[in-house]
C-alpha cells in the first residue's frame, strides 16, 4: 500500500548536551517519511522556499520518498531554532521560529496523491489538516493525526472538529491531559476516543507508549537508548514507524496495531540517537528488526495457560498459600 | 517453601484525597506479609509496644502469618503520620514520626526463624539488616532488601556494605539515581549490580517496573487502577508479591523472576486501592489471577518468529519498503 504525509519541511538549528547543528534538515513531514520509508511507499506534501537546495532534495530522494507534492514557494523555508535542557532532554526552549513560506501554506493535494489508502496529518494547523482530509478521494482507510501544545491550548475547537474524522491520534501524556482536563491518561484516552479517534497512542518518552484501541490497552516500553543526542523528530519518526508498518501489511487488526506500536517505539528510539535524520535516515533493516526483537525480549513472560492457576503447584497439584 | 520478613509494624495516620485514617495498622513488615501470605508461609519479625491489641494481632493471624517473632516491648508502637498531595499522589509530607519501641529495635531471630530459605529485609537501618542476615543459618537462598531515601542519603556506606550480601534490591527510580549519582536508571542499575545484588527492581509508580537480572532487562507496566485511595505500603506489597511468588514456586530461573515481577506489580496495584490492608488483605485468589492475566493482555504482541522478517510480505514473499 502507499502512504501520504502532509506536514512541514524545515531547517532546524538545535543545541543539545551532545552538540549543535545549524540549519539541518527537519520538519514533521521529513522525519515521518524518513522513518516510514523503510516499510512502504511514502509521498510527501509540504512547502519549502527558494533556499531549499538540490542537496536537500537528494536527502529525501535517497530514501526513495516521492516528493512530487513538495511545493516551492517564493521566500525562505520554515526555520526553527531550539535549545534542549542539558539535564532534562524532555524540556526545550524555542529560541526562534520563522514561518516564512509556511505562513501561507494551504496544502493542495495533487491528483496523484488524493487516493492514498493511509494518510498522516502531521503537526500543522488543524484547519489545514481538515482541508487536506476533505481533498482525499476516496476517504483513506486509516487517517492519523499528530498535533502539539500550541493547537491544543489556543485552537482547541478547531482541533476537536478535525479529530472527529480521524482514526488514530498521537499525543503525549502532558498534551492529552491538558486537552481533556483529565488527571489520568486512562480517563483522558477515553474522553478522546469519544470525540472520534478509535485508536489513541499516548507517548510517555522514556516510559514508552500506551495504545488505546477500543476497550483494549497495550503497553510498550521505550527501547533503552545509551546516548540521547537530539530528541527532535522522535514523535514524527514514531508515527512514521506506526503508519509505515500498517501500510506494509495492509492489516488493521488489533494484533497488527500492536506490532505497529512496537515498530513505532523502535523508530522513535533511533531518531533520538542522532541530529536531524543522521541516524533514522541511515538504518539497516536488520537494526530495525533487532530492536523489535529486543522489545519482545524485554516484555515477554510466561502467561497463565487457560486452566493454569497461580495458586496450584503444577508439580504436586497442591494448593499454594493462604 | 517459607519466607521471613524483618521490618516494622506501625500505627499509621494518613490523609489522602480519598479520605483519612487514624492509627490504622501499617508498617513495612505488615504490608509485605499480608501480600506474600497469598502465596506462601510467611513469618514476621518486628517489635510492637504494649498498645498493640489482640484485635491488631488477629488482623495478622487472619492471613495466617506466623507472628511468633513479633516482640512486645515496653512502651508504645511506632507511629507515623503523613499527608499525601491531593494532585500528585507520589508526593507526601511526613507530619509526625514517633519511633517509640522501634528506636531500640535490635532484631533477634529465634531458632525457629533462622533457616527460612527466603528473607526479606524491609526498610530499616542497614546495620540492623546486616545483623539479621548474619543470624540466618544456613544463608537463605534469596535475600532481598528494600530501603528509603533517609538511609540512601545519610547512611550510604552502611547501606552499601549491607547490599553487598543481597541478591535482590528494590529501589524506586529517584532513589537509585540518587544512590548511584547516575542520570539514567540503566546506568544506575548497572552500578548497583556491581555492588552485589544480581537482581535490581526499579519501581516507577504509574509507569510500572523494570527488573534488571544479569544482563537482562524486563519491563512490566503498572496495572491501571481506577481510584488510588492510599499509596502507603504499595512498595512493600509489591515486594511481598515478588518474594511470595518465588517462595511458592521454589524456582529462581529468569522466567520465574519475570513472573514474580508481574505478581509484584499486581499486588502493588491492589495495595493502593484501600487504606492500610483494607484491600490487599482481603483479596481472592481469582482477583489476583485476573490482574496477572490483565497484564499479559496489556503487553503481549506477536513476536518475530525465528526466520520471520518485518520486511518480507509473508503472503507474497516480496520485499517490503526501501
Amino acid at each position: 500500500m502507499s502512504l501520504l504525509v502532509v506536514g512541514s519541511v524545515a531547517f532546524d538549528s538545535v543545541k543539545t548536551a551532545a552538540g549543535a547543528r545549524t540549519n539541518s534538515l527537519g520538519g514533521s513531514a521529513l522525519y515521518f517519511s524518513a522513518s516510514a520509508s523503510y516499510f512502504t511507499e511514502v509521498s510527501l506534501v509540504a512547502v519549502v522556499g527558494e533556499d531549499f537546495s538540490e542537496v536537500n532534495r537528494k536527502t529525501l530522494s535517497a530514501r526513495e520518498i516521492d516528493i512530487s507534492g513538495l511545493e516551492t514557494a517564493k521566500g525562505k523555508t520554515f526555520r526553527w531554532e531550539g535549545i534542549y535542557d542539558t539535564q532534562n532532554l524532555n524540556s526545550r526552549e524555542t529560541v526562534d521560529t520563522q514561518l516564512n513560506v509556511f505562513a501561507d501554506f494551504s496544502p493542495s493535494i495533487g491528483k496523484n496523491n488524493i487516493s492514498h489508502p493511509l494518510l498522516f496529518l502531521a503537526n500543522i494547523d488543524p484547519v489545514l489538516q481538515s482541508q487536506v482530509l476533505k481533498q482525499m478521494n476516496p476517504k483513506p482507510k486509516i487517517v492519523a493525526l499528530d498535533t502539539m501544545d500550541y493547537w491544543i491550548n489556543d485552537h482547541r475547537d478547531n482541533l476537536q472538529n478535525t479529530i472527529e474524522n480521524v482514526d488514530v491520534l498521537f499525543m503525549d501524556e502532558t498534551e492529552i491531559k491538558s486537552f481533556t482536563s483529565k488527571s489520568t491518561i486512562f480517563a483522558a484516552a477515553q474522553t478522546v476516543r469519544e470525540m472520534g479517534p478509535r485508536i489513541v497512542l499516548v507517548k510517555r518518552g522514556e516510559y514508552g507508549v500506551l495504545m488505546f484501541n477500543e476497550g483494549d490497552i497495550f503497553s510498550v516500553p521505550a527501547f533503552p537508548v545509551q546516548d540521547v543526542i537530539d530528541p527532535t523528530g522522535a514523535g514524527d519518526s514514531f508515527a512514521g514507524g506506526f503508519m509505515g508498518y500498517l501500510s506494509s501489511t495492509n492489516d488493521f487488526s488489533p494484533e497488527s496495531m500492536r506490532r505497529a506500536t512496537v515498530v513505532a517505539s523502535v523508530m522513535g528510539s533511533f531518531a533520538v540517537e542522532g541530529f536531524s535524520t543522521e541516524r533514522v535516515g541511515e538504518l539497516t533493516k536488520l537494526e530495525i528488526e533487532d530492536r523489535f526483537r529486543g522489545i519482545s525480549g524485554m516484555t515477554y513472560f510466561e502467561p497463565l495457560e487457560n486452566s493454569e492457576k497461580l495458586f496450584i503447584n503444577t508439580k504436586t497439584g497442591e494448593k499454594i498459600g493462604n
